[in-house]
């Protein structure tokens, strides 16, 4: 009953702005400095979901990639690509997009969509130098 | 007298879209596809700038790359990063901010600051899957 | 009338072995070493197509990168990807797939279905480690 | 007695198909897909392995990588490099060669050969976008 | 009260060798092979630092990636940066410079000046090929 | 009589430092800045080496690559590894390393090595951000 783990790795481009509606614009500029720039910026996210469970012993999968390729695809990637992570997103209304943020809705957005107790880690990279873990803590 | 070619790889996060003002909205829809999302999208962006040059008898190098990043910082990076490149930036004023456009108005930024002759070629990475060269021709 | 060069970069993954079917088994088994190994290997290959010409007024594109991937799609990936490269791909039949051969065979695939003069290089990565370009000299 | 984690990483390529002999062809290429592929297709998988332990204090290694790199030389690359996982190894006998099985099977392979509860973690990237870890649990 | 992970990944160039002082010239060259090359030799480190915790309900941040950056600016990279890791930096002195000795010593130096517990884990690669975990245990 | 461009790419770690002897130390300190650091640093090299010509109609190589790789390996790695730039390599004696004049030194090591006119360019990257190409102009 081997327990391995199986990550699929996509990617999306987004602008977004760090802004916090309920704080001054000095509160702002302060706080999040040039990410608080008044016309948004973006990145090129890079998204990699993992799965853990028992790989299949007639498939040899733990998870079917192109079944979990395609619930991001659906529940992430479809919404988020070429957007605004601040007004074009369903489920990120509210959110201030951190990335820490982003990868805590990116999780609740699939967790529904996969087996029980599957999905082990979210991380999302905002840039080659910076990246989140979520694991549902 | 060897001639060689020295690159300085640098990178900025901006926002953009393509929407030519001139053009109604449903030819940009119809043209650019997801890249006309009116909320724009964004980028992290990778710049390679490349000059030629006999490498100093003293130095042995063509050119200080410190020299060189510090004049892609002026010139490009202060202006472009953090930024939306379709309404911030005094030298992309009327810029469909293309990769082929950007790569263009870079080199033309960067060519007057540096030894006559000496800029080679600047490419852009918008993405990892896609990138242009301009080389002044 | 500038003049820039556009890459779109593409993967596949693909088996192959090296053999010459002309030659003895021990003149492959030398001449190859493991890369002869008889019941094949394979490769996440790597393909960037570069296209030069000069961008569009109206829409700042040499050429539309969407239609650019279309075209390397339906002419090597939709038949490239998931083969034996020495058995199942028609434009390759009687083809040793070295990656040298493999690169004149992707320009000539792709060179009728693009502007004309417009092809400018074609690179092919068969590890991170080896790669060729073939530019239709 | 501080624990590090030290990990080599190492590189093969090999040709597989996924195709499970106990089921019908008809199961197979709906299961598998393209990976169903009769002619084999292949990748350059990326095998990272990871060892825990306490630095020595004359050495400062929890294991010296090169004796870590010639266990894996000897028992995993000198196998799979340019082989065909579905026939040519013959610890992978009867294994269906799902990245899942590969991690796992590599985990066997190389546990035996390496101080008592030292391996951490397997880790083997089939693409660039799809890898799996095995922990042994 | 998610707690998230967050990294920031810097990189400094420097030069080391493997050469324990209490040893003969004998035994060092026998266990470290051409690392004990007496001229030394050097990498272009890369270091990961991550940190856990809630993103702030104000900030959406963990922790302010500018400041975790100064951190690692001033505690490592401004000593470390361009030098003799045996020679010139004062909390190396009497460290064996191997890749876990390296890491614990930089955890040390960052834990101090972190939010109480918020450390997780420090990663360092020597090379692409190479790389070091430590998690304060 | 198609011409490709084969290339093969390698790594080494070294320790070098940036001063003329010919010129004062404050000379040197204020040219060269941290890359003049006494006690040396070092960098993880990465080598591209580009031969041209027509593919073999019997092997479908222009070259063979680990023919490449062997000449590689002797004439530049063997002598350039986990070594001192500045002090231990018999062909660099007497030259400034910058990553210009290393570029041009393999050149010359390694153009009598090969078919006459096949050897195309040399590209040495200092780091991810540095590169310096020399083309035998």
């Amino acid at each position: 009953m081997a327990r391995a783990y199986v990550t699929r790795r996509v990617h999306f481009n987004a602008a977004h702005r760090m802004d916090n509606p309920d704080k001054s614009g000095d509160w702002n500029r302060t706080t999040f400095g040039k990410c608080n720039s008044p016309n948004w910026h973006g990145h090129n996210y890079v998204l990699e979901v993992t799965v853990a469970g028992t790989p299949d012993s007639e498939t040899g999968y733990v998870m079917d990639l192109s079944e979990l390729k395609q619930i991001i695809q659906e529940r992430i990637i479809a919404k988020c690509d070429h957007s605004n992570l601040n007004m074009d997103v369903d489920f990120l209304r509210g959110v201030l997009p951190s990335t820490e943020n982003l990868a805590i809705a990116f999780w609740q957005q699939l967790e529904p969509a996969l087996p029980e107790h599957s999905l082990h880690v979210v991380r999302l990279y905002e840039t080659e130098r910076n990246f989140v873990e979520y694991r549902g803590e």
